[in-house]
């Protein structure tokens, strides 16, 4: 098998899996509640469907990890699931906290239903989160299971320690590169680390071997957010002018923009002044490169990958989900083999 | 040992253990992330102390009714702190929801560090709840953890539908008492039917026990919303007009109220006009009271209370934790014994 055939057999069972443990809540008199987590999570309402659900990359991940193992892959989807309803309570949340109108094309929950209520929403999937990894009980031996939430949950700590720091660094104005890794490391990295860690796990791989794929996950967390950090000033769509969603515009505590900070040159003056305006993100985003930003954001993605293509060389990952799994980490950093 | 011996060994262990779970957060960078937590659970800032934490019910009673089976309630700890930041993260949502800006006389999270923040915190104390259960493991098998966790989050899941129904009745004006239940069920009842049954699966109660400490704590959770939705409207403070919270004022959803509005009488005809001011509150609570709204509740308490009592009796809780339970039950209900 390779990756697009794991893909095709994995995705049906996946959304299968999440829809399974959302269902929990269509009950008598919440029938609008599970209408909201639906919605959100794609299946529902207008522009629903692939486009709307994400590419389920991370428990895609997981599954991979363990069968990378040589275990089934199946008996981890819970665990997938998992980790995809705690992505995405955090994405409900984080669109509130980021006042986002926004999400993959759709209004956001709390667009469509108000704050209150999108809280509780994200709250919810938080929950399913919780009962998802549960499950993994008609499968693993009890300890099994209380190692997976207990790295799932020292997880979610994490997410909320780079949610904190990142909303923090909007009241400060002296920040700089060193203030990016811890947040990056929380909001992104330790999902993905999670990820391959607990795939790692219920594939029953050694201490050591888990460790290589927990390491794995969290160094090609901080490579993909780097890469996507250039995408977000220098992508083509952004620089043209196609997208309005230059991380310049939005203000985002982005790896470049947080080594112009650090610089205290032009761009650190202009960033002071207030918001960048949409026509000035070309300029602004070329003296941003003069300054260094992009090549130095350049070589901390190719660290981090290298970094990350080391650690899983010592997990020993085998067979086609192994090479698969390298497959997914590549396209997940937009690199050619 | 008496309840009050019980209580004075109890409540320090309790605030120790809640400490050390809060404490994970204490890292560098996240010092002022773990001053809002603290300052939520009542530790820290401006008007901290006993009166700010709350009196810590719901972990007493998980305690008392591990020790109520002969069992060692130490063990039971991180469970009983679990219990209490499950409380604590849903009190820090809803006041963000509910647009509260004081709790026990405090200025709310939200009010003091903004609504993202809040959000933030109150997702922090839940993931804090999840990793206090797995804690279990130190001194239970894992088999027991699993299950304690089980319990704890389906629980989760009926907070957040309580939540999601209490809301939803503030967009309808065709609520009538048959809503109230499951409302509360989920808001208050699941919680404390939590406790009794965590505290007796730990205490190592046989199934029939548990099924039985589970139904105690839900009834007493209900008796014990109906009395307070009696106070709301019909306590001293709430009729002379010393506290401004009356429920008639805050428009809340409590059974008094849903009682007079599924009447159609003269109260709901008021009720429909807006909300109801200050100086109003005494001549409206009359008139609910004509209307058979007390009488009604005070039944419904009183019903709930005899529940709570006879499952309490096949429950079987032994010895001098037992009686304290008890005691502690009549406490919560406010009643003499």
């Amino acid at each position: 098998m390779n990756l697009k055939q794991y893909i095709e057999v994995m995705l049906p069972a996946i959304e299968k899996e999440l829809q399974d443990q959302v269902a929990r809540l269509d009950a008598k008199g919440t029938k609008e509640f599970h209408e909201m987590l639906t919605y959100h999570m794609g299946w529902t309402g207008e522009g629903s469907g692939r486009e709307a659900t994400g590419k389920r990359l991370r428990p895609l991940i997981l599954l991979l990890a363990t069968a990378s193992q040589g275990a089934d892959w199946k008996t981890s989807l819970p665990a997938a699931a998992a980790i995809e309803l705690v992505h995405n309570f955090s994405l409900v949340h984080d669109d509130v906290q980021d006042n986002s109108e926004k999400r993959r094309g759709r209004p956001t929950v709390w667009t469509k239903w108000g704050v209150p209520m999108a809280i509780n929403v994200g709250d919810a999937l938080f929950v399913m989160s919780n009962q998802a990894v549960m499950d993994l009980i008609k499968t693993h031996p009890p300890l099994t299971v209380v190692r997976a939430a207990t790295i799932l949950h020292n997880t979610c700590l994490d997410l909320t320690r780079g949610q904190f720091l990142d909303m923090s660094y909007e009241e400060r104005n002296d920040i700089n590169i060193d203030d990016y890794w811890p947040m990056v490391g929380g909001k992104t990295s330790s999902l993905l680390s999670a990820c391959t860690h607990i795939g790692a796990l219920l594939g029953n791989a050694g201490e050591e071997e888990q460790e290589a794929y927990r390491q794995f996950g969290f160094h090609l967390g901080l490579a993909f957010q780097v890469q996507d950090d250039i995408l977000g000033i220098w992508g083509d769509e952004t620089v043209t002018g196609k997208s309005a969603v230059s991380d310049l515009v939005e203000g985002k505590n982005s790896l470049p923009i947080l080594f112009g900070i650090g610089k205290k040159g032009k761009f650190a003056k202009r960033w002071a002044q207030g918001p960048i305006t949409p026509d000035e993100v070309k300029s602004v985003a070329a003296l941003l490169e003069d300054e260094g930003a992009r090549s130095y954001s350049e070589e901390m993605s190719e660290k981090e990958t290298q970094t990350a293509l080391r650690f899983l060389e010592n997990a020993k990952p085998r067979g086609a989900a192994g090479e698969s799994m390298l497959e997914l980490a590549n396209m997940l950093l937009k690199r050619n083999q």
